[in-house]
């Protein structure tokens, strides 16, 4: 009968039919919901489900170190033994949050930003602040090719005679491409009456809002957005570990983590077995709780054994695991040491960390020992389920690919330079954009698309991606074709 | 124990490892049964999983009116005490339908149209009567513009020493292409001797059949097909409310809204975790039910929060709560008045609701008013889950994209008219088709791709797709192309 | 309460929350579990859930013909009552295994192949050795256009002068493109050396290592990888039979099954209800076990009707069901005779089988008779869910799309053979590759992907992908590019 129980409470809970009571509550989040229940039945009820809705810190304190969700010893006794809550995070660190304002005799803030999430978290936010995505946005901003990457594609383009003229993009517009996933930054403007359900109430005009991109610069000076993955209210670490999350910002050509994943065997597994595993498991165990790893069981989350012995520990510096810099980049390059990559300077000044030919920045790079290291920790993961063979196998199969796309994007690079000293286009030297001509355009696709894509396809073994899809067959198309423009271009001067 | 029992039985229902014993069942559906549960195994099933199959239409009657699922007051009393079965649907209207034939003594048509399933869902027939989709077929036959696209995309291209020449789709190409989604026209020609297992049978010989195109012209005279999204004949409420079901129309490069929904957040929520909500309940309860929209929350369902007090009512005029007609236009514009927009002529004379140039043709668009009506009842979706910053932050940035992505739009469209004024291509002056040169071609996928992608990934937040994917990128790269074809051709003549 | 404690078995297996004990273990497989369950924990446990681990052959071979899933009538009896684990299967016909190795004490092989599985599922190995599958990397290696195809697709491009040079891809660039899924040569090359957990390990070096295509050539001589769908360890046929594990291979606009899938009806319910299916059972049923087909179903499954009766045997030869071969090929043809599709040649000399104008090359192909029997094979499952107009009604479709996306791929074959008999490109008469100019890219596209994609979205009735998405919005636009391209280059000359 025991086992009957036992059987009765995970279906509930499996199928989310009955969500558990729940744990004390402070009388702030009380007076929260009185309102916020009847007005954003959504979001409460998603936080109903959450963790944090379920245990104190107090709890989640006394679990064994390796089951543990906190990485603080201890918070402070005022939250220790209420659920974490509307108030708990939204009145948290008022005064450092410009964003704070009066509601409802409470001081209160919409941004809840890693900061505030410390403090609990302390050491993912850390880590966190090691890892290249809590400066995506200023690595975006900070670096002036990158800032004309931008200009070139979310600006307005018009025509005047036979050429074209650019406005730069406006504020909306940007927020709503680029700094979408790169992060936005959300400033208070002032205040705004609105009416509501309740009466008129003052609240912040704030800019770049709604956002939650991971390089977010918040109204307290944080840097980050802790639910681009761990979206609020249920905070749900199965939807953080599943790979729809990641999809958010990784799916498109410059970034097809997800499509090649999808593609690969560990994804076909995931997508026809998933429904049988446990995504909720800390620690996580391989084998037991899932039988094909999702993006955080590489990149993310602390997997353990059969007998709970540590394959990988948890990081929140997503490069940890990474030797190299696959995307993004002109030529896949040693991971940078710095997560601000916006202070890199290449030989010829520009802001890369490569050279226009690909020799690497190396000052700026991590060196071949921290290469190893990180390839280790990959590769330990990798073992859990294939042998040695296998595993250099795979990892040989990716160094050449990165060789082989960082020559098909020298060979563009040499056409792209040759339009430009033949006056066929106007590039660096004319101090001209270098995003604002088709053969331009071609050039930039070679790296941040096909490149790109084809070392994706390699590192995680989704080859269909890699071929036909954008990989290779438009890598070696393109050559073709710039090379075309070129004769075409050079014939009509 | 009552518990248990209750846990058991929804253990069931949710595994479909048992389906209910059905309601009770027509002598004529009895007789159908007969033979076409061994001859089309799978349908029956289908069927047995059906509210059609459990419920009695009077059953369905004494509902609460907020969980009703049919709109009318009463059913003919022939059929409000069996189930709906076979013969219920398939000899309905028999009189009006031209496709009934005689068929073991009984008067059966194939095809199930909206006035048959009017009997119990009036009110959802009429809504989509005025629903554009009900005129997917007629807006685009009706339009000479979208027929001239239809051929030239469709039809056979030959070649005539250096020229193309074109040979029109014949019925079945467009059957197979743009009426597969919009509609074909369904047609008696004639009877048919077939050889069956239960011997010679006569059949209707129909044209554009098979189809369930959301604008299908029926025998019976009546546009649409229900059974596109409630997918015969099981029904299931849950399909027609999750995303694949619309994907099966909206996900290529015209129409990405499914491919947009997978990469934004609310995608991401209903991928990771839908497999914990309830997609059955009528009313829908945000929250509840569900923790984040699919398209069905958002365009068409029945919302209800917290105390089931209503958030928004159901509708099957979709365009209720739409403000804008984002996609399949040249440029964006107010929702027109009538589904029937081939009725619609802009100053030139053209069929379209905008004029070249971009200015709407007002007259036939709705007014600011209507406009924002609609707009406060999508927001009011919104508001389940998000502030008010959050909601207006968001349609802002909407109205700013469909701005500049009809710029970018004007921008192609003087490039093309250049080329038509300079004789490097014939398009409306010369009254030739405008989609058959590759600059035409160009002009086309910058709105009927790139601008209508870019807004819909800002319309539902699915910023991955409308940057490099299928958006801005394209957006911009295409003028750079347009402008180089005018350029090589120019010199060429 | 017997019904109540199948409901909590049912629910255990379903949930995977409780693996069976497992059936008996030789003394070989318990030492190399041993090791192996902590030095690869997700494998083993993989394992530990599949058939193999849970049942001895013999009882496997005392289940109903039917619901048989081994198919020799009695297996070796050293076999016969322990379970199928690692030894059983990776010491194997060790003799004739080149790459056995010493280890531990046994004669261990890392590579399982078809001949080895055969001992068990004799049948289902034959049938693949009849299956175009088993000869994916002969028909590519053997065939020297394709050979051509794939230096161009996947060599490096360099630059001399004004000109593109080309290095043929190396071994492993080959094994991260189209070997991936054609299947790599395994062939051992020396010892190494390796540092393990239990001390220094000999072990083979495999050449194209790991590499799991569908038509691996394998170090005992035979070809195939039967884990390319029956994934290793769990060999579980519920993913053998979705459609995910279809779309590593299937996926990319040169075989866009899954992705045509995913649009049409079926994968949309599918998609939408496949949770509530039974994906176990065989035989499968039809309508009580699913109701709509997955890749499986069509191509592979015995499939049976409400009363256990056969509708479709199962068969491992998967053009068994199909009349024609529908991509990959320039024309779509007949389904050629023989698996090994490189012995053809058309009446040009070349490795086709159809004449570069379409007319196929019928001494190699089925006739019309063995058309006709594999037509109404796969139509006899689409019976099982639609009346016989509807499934006509489909396939005339079908042949129709077969025949005007062939003279599409015509018209482009002329403009080529128009390039390159003015000179403006080198082909077949110059002795130079056919694929490294962009006319002739963008030729290849046209069949390769999108009247491939055409055909595929009419074959499945996935319309949405067939239109914009990689159709005949592309098929019709490549022309004029393809005739644009020619007169600007004669323009140049």
């Amino acid at each position: 009968m025991k086992r009957l129980l036992l059987a009765m409470l995970m279906f509930f809970v499996m199928t989310g039919a009955a969500s558990a009571d729940g744990a004390p509550m402070s009388e702030e989040t009380e007076t929260c919901l009185e309102c916020h229940a009847t007005l954003h039945p959504g979001i409460v009820q998603e936080w109903k489900r959450s963790g944090h809705a379920k245990f104190t810190p107090a709890e989640g304190l006394k679990r064994e170190k390796l089951e543990r969700r906190l990485s603080v010893e201890q918070v402070p006794d005022k939250l220790a033994n209420v659920c974490v809550g509307c108030a708990e995070c939204h009145t948290m660190n008022a005064v450092k949050h410009k964003d704070t304002f009066e509601h409802n005799d409470y001081r209160v803030h919409v941004v809840v930003t890693p900061k505030d999430c410390a403090t609990c978290h302390k050491v993912e936010v850390e880590e966190y602040g090691r890892n290249v995505m809590s400066y995506a946005r200023t690595n975006l901003l900070e670096n002036p090719l990158y800032v004309d990457l931008m200009n070139e594609v979310s600006g307005t383009h018009g025509l005047q005679g036979m050429q074209t003229t650019l406005s730069p993009p406006n504020g909306k517009s940007n927020a709503d491409a680029c700094l979408f996933c790169h992060g936005t930054k959300v400033e208070v403007k002032g205040q705004r009456t609105v009416e509501s359900d309740m009466g008129e109430m003052e609240i912040p005009v704030l800019t770049g809002w709604p956002n939650q991109g991971v390089g977010r610069l918040n109204p307290d000076g944080s840097m980050g957005s802790c639910s681009a993955c761990h979206t609020r209210h249920q905070y749900s670490i199965e939807m953080a570990r599943k790979p729809d999350t990641c999809s958010e910002c990784h799916k498109g050509p410059d970034v097809p983590a997800y499509a090649v994943y999808k593609v690969s065997k560990m994804g076909n597994i995931y997508s026809a077995l998933n429904k049988e595993w446990n995504f909720d498991a800390v620690p996580w165990r391989v084998g037991k709780d899932f039988t094909a790893p999702t993006c955080a069981s590489c990149h993310v989350s602390l997997l353990v054994g059969a007998d709970n012995e540590v394959i990988v520990e948890r990081t929140h510096q997503m490069n940890n695991r990474l030797a190299w810099r696959l995307f993004g980049v002109v030529y896949a390059h040693a991971h940078p040491k710095s997560p601000n990559t916006s202070i890199v300077r290449n030989k010829a000044g520009l802001p890369l960390a490569t050279e226009l030919t690909g020799e690497p920045a190396s000052d700026y790079l991590i060196d071949a020992e921290e290469q190893k290291e990180r390839r280790q920790r990959m590769m330990a993961i990798c073992l859990s389920c294939h042998g040695r063979g296998w595993v250099n196998g795979h990892f040989e199969r990716l160094e050449n690919t990165i060789k082989t796309t960082n020559e098909m994007t020298l060979t563009a690079t040499k056409i792209l330079v040759s339009a430009w000293e033949k006056g066929a286009a106007k590039g660096l030297k004319q101090n001209d954009s270098i995003f604002n001509e088709a053969i331009e355009r071609k050039w930039t696709e070679q790296w941040l698309f096909y490149a790109n894509s084809t070392r994706l396809a390699s590192a995680m073994a989704g080859a269909d991606y890699g071929v036909f899809a954008n990989g290779r067959w438009y890598l070696s198309k393109n050559i073709h074709e710039m090379l075309d423009w070129l004769h075409f271009k050079l014939k009509e001067k």
